[in-house]
């Protein structure tokens, strides 16, 4: 699939566009999602530029999958979840709204989890989960 | 988290009970999940015993992400699938029912998703789809 460079997140890796970030390194980045579908939701995405999963180089998707697994460990330590959905949507047709592959980490809890990408989150308190779940994160 | 070795994954995977198989090494078993959510939905689960992503070792979840990648390349392949939800649920609140990790491939198409383990899909269709999955596979 064609990647186009000026999806949202491209702009976002490329320092164009804000985000309220947990983690980076020089092979990914985890974000906040700002229109969570449950509170702590978090985006991890690889940088190198790849629309789907199945576009993704094996080795990338191998390292991105580990820090997936740091961001939700971080995630569960810091805001208290009872347990994580990983969701990984490949394809318009799987849900996917942003070309550049992404992992989702939403935490569950007691609540039932809102339809995504309808409503802007708090972003006050989506900036202070951010600082429990790096701060989470350093602990590990 | 404690493995309980007696869930029906460890079981299927010491052979005790059947599985539709479209996939196996020594690391990873992938297989047809047999009330599936949509039309090929298929497992994949790495062999070592883990109860969540958070407890499965980083080179497993390594290794397991990039036959993830391959299987859904197959199901596209195979079924014509527009597009791929991977989804893994760790944790019973985020509705985890099988307490081996594991890794869920949805095909997306024009139908709906239907509500996962409520009802007992045709065997003899997924039978057939793992037949198909399982020659794109040979044919990556």
């Amino acid at each position: 699939m064609v990647y186009d460079d000026q999806n949202i997140f491209a702009r976002i890796l490329r320092g164009e566009l804000p985000a309220i970030k947990v983690y980076e390194d020089d092979q990914v980045l985890a974000f906040m999602d700002i229109m969570p579908q449950a509170e702590g939701h978090t985006l991890v995405i690889p940088k190198t530029p790849a629309v789907t999963l199945l576009d993704l180089a094996p080795e990338a998707a191998a390292y991105t999958i580990q820090i997936v697994q740091k961001v939700a460990q971080a995630i569960e330590t810091a805001l208290g979840a009872q347990g994580i959905v990983l969701m990984q949507l490949s394809g318009a047709s799987a849900g996917q709204t942003v070309p550049h592959v992404h992992f989702h980490l939403i935490p569950s809890s007691v609540h039932e989890l809102g339809k995504h990408a309808v409503q802007m989150g708090d972003q006050d308190k989506i900036k202070a989960q951010a600082e429990q779940i790096k701060s989470a994160l350093e602990a590990l």
